[in-house]
């Protein structure tokens, strides 16, 4: 329910729209920051959007479930949806537009075009879902060139997610800054994904092992334990709990390279694994 | 040598420098055209140069040998420059600017991205030439976003070029409109190119055999005769005058995809092949 005070945020669906919008900003002299979501809003995309109410004086959110970084056997389908929910926590944070296309407007008939990553983008989740990054990087260049924003949010979470799109805005020139936002989590560290709301009530009381193994990991790798043991172990923890591992990894932080020299790169740790029929992933600094 | 009523262009060798110079152009009402070359200029560029000053009120011309549409094997080195004569050329037409960045600029160490089409850029040059288009796509959307031009003008001697970058930018939602330009010929026929440059008295004399047997496939297809024969009978035509006949095809316009009505298609013939260590490709509408 709004509240008197609160602003719904104006509905663009088209390209010309929401580029006209944000011109008729910029020349009032006004920064624009916009926060990309596949709609089904949690606390985690709530962070973001006071984030980019932070960076900048006019927020966009654009809600669009990406079709082509979905397989053909994962969960399109299903993917949470809840329209009025999303609008409603928006308007109640000030968001000034919410840029809503259509699968048509994004992929008119005849559509061939994808914008393709290597280096950071070449192994990891890429290994599990070999179409999710690409289509992410595809749909991230048309987004940011039709809203036409100053900066950019997007989680952590997603973590190689967000050093590829960092690294096809740079590449391409797209005159758009990249901003990273620390993951937000539940009290017993779970972090917030709008896939969790898939999972029974036993395997959510399962679910914050992945962040804790984690935790455990990081706290060795800085005990200066052997990483193999560390990442066996933790692995191991996760079987153990319930999950089927699709991989558990410490890489460099600023490249996801294998690490050759623990003591002095910027090192993250990431993983994937599966509750039941639900994937999750997770990475903290290590 | 200038005149004294010549104005040389401004030289921008930085995707700041061109980018915030058109946008200084835009916000007093200017549009601005793009020729994107690989300089060692010839009437066919300054052509669409012309078509350029006559589409928009500023005229960019960029000078960019692109590394990364080249296989190894192939000119990359040995591709023809002239860049004071080119700078002259450009000066005597009144172009504006010349962005002229440095392979650095455009590549910087860790670029990973490339920008890749399918349908109209899956055969045909890509057949012989796998990495080409691929390149081109990568370079002229990172051209397109430097330079904001209005419009960009590019030549049908290229002609599946134009295609996919017609493709890849609507596709993208990259606001240039893309301007396809007649191919301008010497008067015996052949397609103005810089690789031209290549060719030796011998084998100059014998170039427009190309264009010929285009020109006569097209008058036998509007005479109704059966497509195979007529395009074997050009290939032959090729050979017999001492060229290696990469491919001679008949294509819909629009999509390059095989013609299966020749009554209802718009049609394009299309050709590429090699004299001695030069390829040649020339295109005519049928």
């Amino acid at each position: 329910m709004l509240n008197f005070e609160d602003t719904a945020p104006v509905i663009d669906r088209t390209v010309v729209d929401i580029r006209q919008r944000v011109g008729v900003w910029r020349q009032a002299g006004d920064l624009t920051a916009l926060v990309p979501t596949m709609g089904a809003l949690h606390e985690g995309h709530l962070a973001l959007v006071r984030a980019a109410k932070n960076a900048a004086r006019r927020t966009v959110v654009s809600i669009f479930v990406n079709p082509t970084q979905f397989a053909p056997t994962e969960d399109l389908d299903t993917y949470p949806k809840n329209e009025g929910a999303d609008l409603e926590a928006l308007a109640r944070l000030g968001v000034d537009a919410v840029f809503m296309p259509s699968a048509e407007e994004m992929y008119p008939p005849g559509f061939a075009t994808s914008v393709m990553v290597g280096g950071v983008a070449t192994d990891l989740e890429t290994d599990f879902r070999p179409q999710y990054l690409t289509g992410v990087t595809t749909v991230v260049t048309k987004l940011l060139l039709a809203c036409t924003p100053d900066c950019a949010i997007f989680g952590e979470k997603d973590y190689q997610q967000l050093l590829v799109i960092r690294r096809m805005t740079g590449d391409l020139g797209i005159p758009t800054t990249i901003i990273g936002h620390a993951t937000i989590r539940e009290p017993d560290g779970l972090a917030l994904s709008s896939r969790n709301a898939y999972l029974t009530p036993a395997e959510r009381a399962i679910a914050p092992t992945l962040y804790k193994s984690l935790a455990r990991a990081a706290a060795a790798i800085r005990a200066r334990a052997p990483i193999q043991r560390i990442l066996s172990a933790a692995s191991s923890d996760l079987r153990v709990a319930g999950f089927k591992v699709d991989y558990v990894e410490l890489r460099n932080a600023e490249t996801l390279a294998p690490v050759t020299d623990v003591a002095s790169e910027p090192l993250r740790l990431l993983a994937a694994a599966w509750l039941g029929k639900t994937r999750l992933i997770d990475n903290i600094p290590a």
